[in-house]
C-alpha cells in the first residue's frame, strides 16, 4: 500500500508538533506511601515534522505508549526516545493529566480518607530532557479584608493551588501537596466529624489568606528547596461572594 | 435525488426523539426591566419518528429555528407547531440553554453591575403545550453547624440554586432569581466596595443556611405562588472545607 | 457539641434527595476478561430527608463509601442499606460515573489496544433495589443519504451510543459495548495499521447508518435479550459537515 | 475601614498576575458585515503586583470593565491603561473568550445561516501594546491515506482550526475564518439541503487533507499576508475511526 504520509512536501513549512491527544490511557504512577497508584491519564503525544515530509505516522504513537509500564520521569524519557527513533524526529513531547489520591487523616479525630488532586507530567526530549510536574491542590482561603472590616465572620471558599516545578531530583506529588496546604488558610478534607469541622473553621479564621498571600507562601517554600530549579504557582479562589474567581500568579525568576 | 430518509423501515421501532443538539444560536430573550436581552443559546430540537419511517430530515430543524424572532413561550410554541407540520410529527421538543444577565445594585454603595445566571427553556408540544423555565442562581451559603460549634467564623461558599417551574402565567427570570437570593445566606454580586463586603460578610453570618434550608426556603416561596403549577429545586454548594459538593433537592408534590 | 442538623424543622417540606456529589473516589469494577479493573468514579450519594428534620449528616456518606471494597450491584445495594440505616432514611440513592477500558484487537493485524468507554451505575434502594447500568460507546457512523446522493465518498464521523439497561441478571459492560459496535457503521479502535484502516474505511462505506438506524439496531438487539427488563438508547453523532450534532433516542415500551 | 490590601509585604515576592477570571460579561464586538455583534465574553483581567504590596483591589477590575463600550483592540488598550492607572501597575493583561457568529450561504442552494466560531482577544499593555486575535474554526478534514488505500470511501470528521495572529492593522474575524475554510477539505455549514450535501461530500473527497496539510495551508496563507507579524495554527481533528484526536501545530518563525 502507498505510504501517503511519507510523500515529499513542497510547501516548505516545518511543523513544531504533530501527534495525538485526548487519548485516555490506564497508567501506574509512583506513590510515596504505597509504592504505586493506578489512575487514568489523558495523554497528548507529539513530535516535530520536518518541512519536506507530508505527514507523521499516527499509529506509532499508540504503539509506543503501549510499551510504557509505569510513568516515572525516567519511563517517560524512555518513551520519548522511542518516539524520536520510530518517527525519525528531532524532538518528542508528552503531556499526561491524571487524578491522584492523597490519603490524609482528619485534623482532630484522625480518620483517614482520600481526596483527589489533579496532576500532570509534561515532558520534552530534544538533546536534553525537560520534565515538569504539575499539581493542582484544593484548599480553603479566608479573606483577610473581609475578616478585618466585619464585626463577625469572614467570607471563605474553596480555592485551587496550581504548582508546576522542574527539578533534577525526584519530587513527590505528596510533598508539593504539603507545600500548597501549609500555604493556605486550611487544607480541605473528604471526611470531617464535628470536632474536625470546628478545628477547620477556627483555623481558617485565625489564618486569613488572600490568593496573593497563598501564592507568595508557596513561592517562599519552593525558593527554599534547592532541588527545585524552576516553579510557577497560580492560586484561584471560587469567591463565595461573587460569581467570578480571583487569582494570583508568580514564577521563579520574578525576584531577580 | 433519492430521499433515503423517507424509505420504509421494517425494524418496527418507533423513536421518541430524533433531531439536532449542541447547536449554538443567537437569540433574543424577554427582559423584565429592559424589554429584551441578546444572548446565545445552545439548542436541542427534536420530534418523534414513527416506526415505519427510516429517518427524519435534519435540515428542516435549522430552517424552522431560522424563522424564530424572539424566544418567549409563545414563540417557542409556534416553532414547535412548525416543526410538527414540516416533519409530519406527533410531538416536537425543544431545549435552549443560555446565559442571562441580572443587573443589581451592591447592597450599601448601590453601584449597579451585571452577573449572569444560567437559564433554560424546555418545551414539548403534543396536543398540549408544556413549558419549563429553569434558572440557576449563584448565591452564598454559610454553614449553621460550623457557626454553632466554632468559637469564631463559619465556613461559607458559593452555591447554585437550580429552580425549574411550570406556570400558566408568564414568570420573569428576575422573579425566580429573587426567590433564590432571598432563600440563601446572601446573594452574590459582581462589584462590592469595602462597605458592601462588610455588609455581605455580616449578613451571611447572621443568616446561616444549609443546602437543606435553602431548598426549603425556595419551596415555601414557590408554594405560596398560586401561578406556579409545578417546581423543582436543587441547591448545590461548592463546600469550602471539602473537595466535593453538598446538595439538596425537592419538588412539588412531596408535601402531599 | 450541639447537633444542629438534628433540630426539628417546621417548614413542613420533605426533601427527596440530600447528600454529596462531585466526589472523586478510587473504585474497583468487575471486568469480564481480567476479573477486575481499577478506575476512578465521580460519585453522588443521597438519601431522603423527612419534613421534620433540619439536615442530614454529610460526613456519614463518606464513612459509608469508605467501606466499599468493589462495585458490583450487590456491593452497591449493601452500601445503600448501610446509608439508610446510618441516616435513618427511607430511600438511598447512588450514581457513579467512571471510565472503563475495553481491550480489543484491530480488525486485520489483530494488535490489541485499549480504548475507554464512559460508564455509570445508578442505583436506588427503597423497599426494592433498582439498578441501571449505563455505557457510552464511541463508534463510527457513515451517512446513508450522503453516500446515496454523491458520486463518491460519504460523510462519516465519530458518534456516541449511550445505552442504559435494567436487568435481573448480571450484564457485562463488554456485552453492551458489543451491542453498540455491531449496530454502528464500524467500531472505533485506538491503534490501526494501514491494512486495518483500509478495512475500517471500506466497512463503514458498505455499512451506512443514520443515528436513527443505530438506535434501532441497538433496540432490536436489546429486545432480543430476555434478561433486559428496560433499556434506553441515545445515539449522538459529531456531524462532520455541521458544527452541531444529530441524535436519536428510543426506550423500552415504545413498541407497545 | 482598614485597607488590608495596601499593607506592606515583607516576603519579597513580586506577582506577575493578580486579578479576576471566569467573569461572564456582555460585550459588543465589531462585525465586518453588520457593524457590530452582541455576544458574551468570559473575561480574565489582571495586573502585576510589586513585592512590597500585600494585595490588589479586586473591585476595581469590575469598575474598569463597566466603562467598556465595545471591544475593539483600541477599546481594550484604553481599558488596560485605566487598569494600570487605577491599580498603580506596570503591566495590565486581559483575555476575553466569546462565541461569534458567521453568516454563510450553503454552497449550492445559497441559503444563509449562522454558525459559531470561538474567538478570543488576548492583550497586554506594558510600555507597548500587544494584541492577539484567536479564532477557532470548525471544518471538515478527509484523510488522504484512507482515501488512497481504500477501494471506496475515506474516513472524514469535524476538525477545529485554531489560529492566533498579531497584526498592526485591523484583521477581521471573518477573514481568518476564510483562511481556515480554504485550507480544509471543506467548510462546515448549519443548513445543507440535499444538493448542498452532495456538493460537500464530493468536495471533501476531491480535497483530502491531513491535519498536517491544513496547518501548512493556513501557514502559507498567513505568511502571504504582510500585515500579519506573528501567527500560530493548531489543527485538531475528532478522528472518526478513533476515540482520540489528531493534531498539528506550527507558528511563525519555524521556517527561518
Amino acid at each position: 500500500m502507498k505510504d501517503v504520509q511519507s510523500e515529499r512536501d513542497y510547501r516548505n513549512i516545518p511543523l513544531k508538533h504533530v501527534g495525538i491527544n485526548n487519548l485516555k490511557w490506564p497508567v501506574i504512577v509512583k506513590d510515596k506511601k504505597n509504592g504505586t497508584q493506578n489512575t487514568i491519564a489523558t495523554v497528548s503525544l507529539s513530535v516535530d515534522l520536518p518541512h519536506f515530509q507530508r505527514g507523521t505516522h499516527m499509529s506509532r504513537f499508540v504503539e509506543v505508549i503501549k510499551e510504557l509500564k509505569s510513568v516515572s520521569p525516567k519511563d517517560i524519557e524512555g518513551m520519548l526516545n522511542d518516539l524520536k527513533e520510530k518517527l525519525d524526529a528531532q524532538v518528542a513531547h508528552c503531556r499526561m493529566e491524571f487524578d491522584y489520591f492523597i490519603y490524609k487523616p482528619s485534623p482532630v479525630t484522625k480518620i483517614e480518607s482520600p481526596y483527589d488532586v489533579q496532576c500532570a507530567f509534561e515532558a520534552t526530549k530534544n538533546h536534553e530532557f525537560d520534565f515538569i510536574l504539575e499539581v493542582k491542590v484544593p484548599v480553603t482561603t479566608l479573606c483577610p479584608c473581609s475578616k478585618e472590616i466585619s464585626e463577625f465572620g469572614a467570607h471563605n471558599q474553596r480555592a485551587t493551588v496550581d504548582i508546576k516545578i522542574k527539578s533534577d531530583k525526584m519530587i513527590w506529588i505528596e510533598d508539593i501537596v504539603k507545600v500548597a496546604e501549609e500555604s493556605a488558610s486550611t487544607p480541605v478534607f473528604s471526611l470531617l466529624k464535628r470536632k474536625d469541622e470546628k478545628w477547620v473553621t477556627e483555623m481558617a479564621y485565625l489564618n486569613p489568606r488572600f490568593v496573593e498571600d497563598v501564592a507568595r507562601e508557596v513561592a517562599v517554600r519552593l525558593e527554599a528547596n534547592k532541588d527545585i530549579k524552576w516553579y510557577s504557582v497560580c492560586v484561584e479562589s471560587i469567591e463565595s461572594i461573587h460569581n467570578h474567581n480571583a487569582f494570583a500568579y508568580t514564577e521563579k525568576g520574578m525576584m531577580e
